[in-house]
């Protein structure tokens, strides 16, 4: 059995959630025990949790712990607001959180908490028959690839780390190689938070050959002819077909178009947001400039440091970007893959 | 006066070099006293010396120190052969090797020493000017352009750390905010070796605003018309016009002509080679892995990790990508700005 499919980043435990504090990773895989809402913000906002379908789930467990608290119309609306409020990009977690919302506000609060803790485990149990689905859309055309040993680059973590299954990008991945095509995936670092280091590591526990490059080597290696296909997760897919993932995503998406590689993206619908017609109108969400500038605060021996010649450094740091629909060669989803633009179902 | 011309990242001092050790930077700004041949091969394949016109001009006095203590032929030969043995994707130091040996070869090896140490101070004062006129050429070229601020993107450090002087690259930006033309610098991170630190530090020192972002950030920013300049360094250029330069490179000139923004390169007439005819001819140095995966020995906290859950990462360092003529606006020497392709004098 695939080692990657007893992971688990989020089960439930009797009255509480458990993930995996992916800020740990890959130097401590440690559990973390939530059991209120404060909690499942602090998680998805710190980017324990992370990942737009294992958000999604987060946030459907949150309503449910806080239903478990407070039934009430007020508390209900302010899990809600407060949970949206987390991030902005990943339409997943709206999406999670609608389905919600349409269950438990027509019911009498006193049947709230029990179905809001129904309807969470049915989500984390369809994205796992959905991730799966999508490992079977993207295996059949990773089968129809000529090239052996596949070389296949992703960017970020669109993995099992990323969903409550198998992954998105990598769900293909993980069943090609269980069945036997012989592949190897370019693991791109992903700064500033270097989420290329979960995907290693994921890989790493299936036994799935793979290398970490920096985000900057992407177009010498398609220069080179060194890579077959692009498989990226996404965030958010406008109705135009246009796409936000992960930060320096489009990068990759224009080498891969200069150089005739396919690029691919893995979603499941909940990623597709009919409300959005094209990419200019997604949110990107900017996050703290700390996150670039700590490298900075470090000496190359580890120390951090103090006072030191450093001036207080200004950054910039866009958590996300959008690859244009006329890019992408299509959507790998739980229904097939769909050709860019084309909504699911 | 700009602080930058006053940095001498290189100088002589009597008998031996004084170098910045640009491995310390931005932590520290230590001097570094290098005196004989082999420290001096150290410090440019530690990177202590790097940017192209920088080893260019150490190795020239690599060969005078090495001269001041054996000036024989079988000296001059073992000098010539180390140095270049140390790096091999910038041309700038295989062209100061073969000033070097021409200059020295014909002469009896008593007056070797003085030749090389005059010819080694020449080159720097040559490199001082040649930065200056670079930074003319292309100062007349950011005038023109009519965006205010003006938002320039760069990679890497092509700064004063990069050369002798005022840099190639940052040499227009410094004399453009000296003539008082407001603008503003999107300095990119540069992974793996955060070389992006060190142009943020130096345009601090000069007072040029600026803001640090990750590598994968250029596509939105173009995406979102916050460029209206790419000006990089080179460390190669072929005869058709293909540029070799830091990885990276080549992922902000696709996204550069994606969007139309305009994409420099600035670099003095050493960094052509004529006996390269094309881009792919370019030899590419790969570099430790480590420069990569020691992100990865390292707990968020900093400190370094000894036994952990990580695996050993495999990881490819490419150092350089090659960007094709096709994507070059022009190239900014101190003889103008030549159309790409088009060889200097």
């Amino acid at each position: 059995m695939n080692p990657i499919a007893r992971l688990r980043p989020i089960y439930r435990d009797d009255d509480a959630i458990v993930i995996i504090d992916q800020t740990r990773l890959p130097h401590e895989l440690r559990s973390l025990r939530v059991s209120d809402l404060a909690a499942v913000c602090e998680a998805i906002v710190t980017m324990r949790v992370r990942g737009a379908p294992l958000i999604g789930v987060a946030a459907a467990f949150g309503v449910a712990l806080a239903m478990r608290e407070d039934a009430s119309d007020a508390a209900l609306a302010v899990a809600l607001r407060t949970l949206e409020a987390t991030r902005p990009t990943a339409v997943n977690l709206r999406w999670a959180l609608a389905r919600m919302r349409s269950a438990l506000e027509s019911l009498p609060p006193a049947s709230r908490a029990a179905r809001a803790i129904a309807l969470a485990d049915e989500m984390l149990d369809e994205d796992i028959a959905c991730n799966r689905a999508i490992g079977e859309a993207g295996l059949a055309l990773l089968q129809g690839l000529p090239a052996r040993p596949l070389n296949i680059m992703t960017h970020c973590n669109a993995g099992a780390l990323a969903t409550a299954g198998l992954g998105t990008a990598l769900a293909p991945i993980y069943l090609a190689h269980a069945a036997g095509v012989p592949l190897h995936v370019w693991v791109s670092e992903t700064r500033p938070r270097n989420q290329g280091l979960l995907t290693a590591w994921e890989l790493a526990q299936a036994g799935v050959p793979h290398t970490l490059i920096a985000d900057n080597a992407a177009g010498l290696l398609m220069q080179q002819a060194r890579v077959d296909v692009v498989i990226v997760g996404a965030d958010r897919i406008a109705a135009n077909g246009d796409v936000a993932n992960k930060v320096g995503t489009y990068l990759k998406a224009l080498a891969a178009q200069a150089h005739g590689v396919p690029f691919y993206v893995a979603a499941p619908s909940s990623t597709f947001d009919a409300q959005c017609a094209r990419g200019e109108d997604i949110p990107i969400e900017e996050r703290a400039p700390s996150e670039l500038t700590e490298i900075a605060a470090r000496r190359p021996g580890g120390e951090s440091v103090q006072a030191s010649l450093c001036p207080p450094l200004t950054a910039h740091n866009p958590a996300f970007d959008v690859t244009p629909a006329r890019l992408v060669s299509g959507v790998i989803t739980e229904q097939g893959v769909l050709p860019p633009g084309v909504m699911p179902k």
